[in-house]
């Protein structure tokens, strides 16, 4: 019986008020509008951007909410005008979105989509502002257009990256955000060449998968405490903190030195160096995403896993139950492992 | 009558005292010295580097000395360990060195070499530490290892570059500093792509070469004030104001803009923006002499001269006789002109 155009009834982790446990609800997932799909989640991890905007501190409260961003799953649906995404695909829902449309998707150098650009203050979808989940007629928000910590979710099909079928999900669904953006950091944005240097700053996934970027390029990683010869030739930072940025630039050698900025500064920091730095021919740049396109670029990344270019293994140091989610929060706040993944049918 | 291995007695402008007018005198060359070649100067032309250190404003003085660092001639003599030049080849003196040898000099992405770097400190050759010029056996000192102020100079070969001997001296003279500096600012480091805009600080001789740049990638140049659509593709800072190089980094378009500093700042400037501006994948990168590697590239940018791709004629306002070289710097310091080219033999 296809459940294609009906309301799906399903269990989703809800957070009802800011730093509060999640609460296991069942919760009603209206079909996919103009431009949308709706994905079976079958597994789905923690990252730090949802336990920051589960804590709420200092920001504007959206709640009742599912959280949720990183994952795996199976279209069961889509709504008007998808064309390139059908029931049955397996792809990853993304937090930032590619309309194909606007100035950046068209430029060769920008992941940044005018239309679909992270927001994290968004609690509906773009189509109509609406939420697609409700609790006896109450609606949920959604957060970041993906919501995975539910068993089917409702996502704009510019944020879904189709990917090879035989991918297994329980690993590549990290490749959803932080194992790609820092991934990405390190092969599309610093590029370091055969046996440079790359010192990277933060150890936590964003980081490693800065590390396994190198390691793939087949770039020599370097510990900053033994630098020598005027130089690191690239450095990926990764934690946010002001002075690790600076440090980052400070540290690259002249005269082909690039830093990569991936951590996200407090709202009043400010990068401060002497002119000099730069005009020794270094160079400072930020990412978003590793610089990948969400639909584009992707599902390379899943094949460079499928290839074994890529390791994803080692970044999954936990597995739950969705019904035990609450444990995947308690590890990240206790700094404990990299990457926990959520079975959802479990 | 050969002058090889011989004392050269010539005409050269020296500088007694900082801020004086330059006195023509009689000076003797002495022969070149190991990968020291000794040059014809046929014409050279005045930059604000020149005019910077003849006022010695804050620097640790060093008269007398003979400036001069742009400048077209002819190699007269070669000393022991040069095999790349010869008597008679055509030449341009550069300020700043290619050893060939070093890790700059291996690396494809910096003209920073390690031995011949730009150096305004040394008034001697790197040989032995000796001026090559005297008066009446009295050392006066060398700028830049050029020194091309006089009919006749010595300079490392390393900061030779050998070119079309049918490129008239007296255009491709100012390729040595300035024009290429600020040309390679534009199509080295921010490469512009067709129709893509450019914003340029700055309207000397850098930043109209800056703009040349733009113009021979066939982008845009765009006058700041009427910036819409998110800023532009790239802009490039010639003028060394602190507040011009946050403005043109800020200017810079969200997704793929790059920004090129070129001017150089006081020292005791700092640059500073909000790292959001980098993470929103903007690029700010500094040059020096426009990435390019002297020996290896600067007969390229003649060649450029040669195939109408590049003009020159526009950046020469004004022209003296070698007596009246004092003209040049009234030319310079009442901001009148661009370009004073002097004429040797005249
Ligand atoms: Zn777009
Ligand atoms: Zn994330
Ligand atoms: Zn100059
Ligand atoms: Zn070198």
């Amino acid at each position: 019986m296809s459940t294609t155009g009906q309301i799906i009834r399903c269990k989703a982790a809800v957070c009802w008020e800011a730093g509060k446990p999640l609460v296991m609800e069942e919760v009603e997932v209206a079909p996919p509008q103009k431009h949308e799909v709706r994905i079976k989640i079958l597994f789905t991890s923690l990252c730090h951007t949802d336990v920051y905007f589960w804590e709420a501190k200092g920001q504007t409260p959206l709640f009742p909410r599912i959280f949720g961003h990183e994952a795996g799953g199976i279209v069961e649906s889509v709504g008007e005008g998808v064309t390139d995404l059908q029931p049955g695909d397996h792809v990853l829902p993304i937090f930032t979105g590619e309309c194909g449309d606007c100035p950046h998707c068209h430029s060769e150098e920008s992941n940044m989509c005018d239309l679909l650009r992270i927001n994290t203050e968004r609690g509906g979808m773009i189509h109509d502002g609406e939420s697609r989940f409700s609790i006896n007629g109450k609606p949920i928000h959604h957060f970041l257009g993906t919501s995975t910590f539910s068993e089917y979710t409702v996502v704009h099909s510019g944020q879904v990256a189709k990917i090879n079928p035989e991918a297994p999900l329980d690993k590549v669904c990290i490749v959803s955000c932080g194992l790609s953006t820092g991934l990405g950091a390190t092969l599309n944005v610093a590029k370091p060449k055969k046996g440079q240097s790359v010192a990277i700053f933060g150890l936590g996934a964003v980081g490693l998968a800065a590390a396994e970027g190198a390691r793939i390029a087949g770039a020599v990683q370097q510990v900053i405490a033994e630098m020598t010869n005027g130089g690191v030739d690239r450095s990926v930072e990764c934690t946010g903190s002001i002075q690790a940025m600076i440090q980052a630039f400070e540290c690259v050698h002249d005269g082909w030195g690039v830093a990569v900025l991936v951590g996200v500064p407090s709202k009043d920091d400010a990068f401060k160096t002497h002119p000099m730095n730069l005009l020794n021919e270094r160079t400072l740049k930020g990412t978003f995403f590793g610089n990948y396109k969400p639909k584009t670029d992707i599902p390379g990344v899943v094949e460079k896993y499928m290839n074994k270019e890529l390791e994803l293994e080692k970044f999954i140091t936990h597995t739950v139950p969705f019904s035990e989610i609450n444990k995947a929060f308690d590890y990240m706040l206790k700094g404990e492992g990299i990457r926990c993944i959520i079975t959802m049918g479990a």
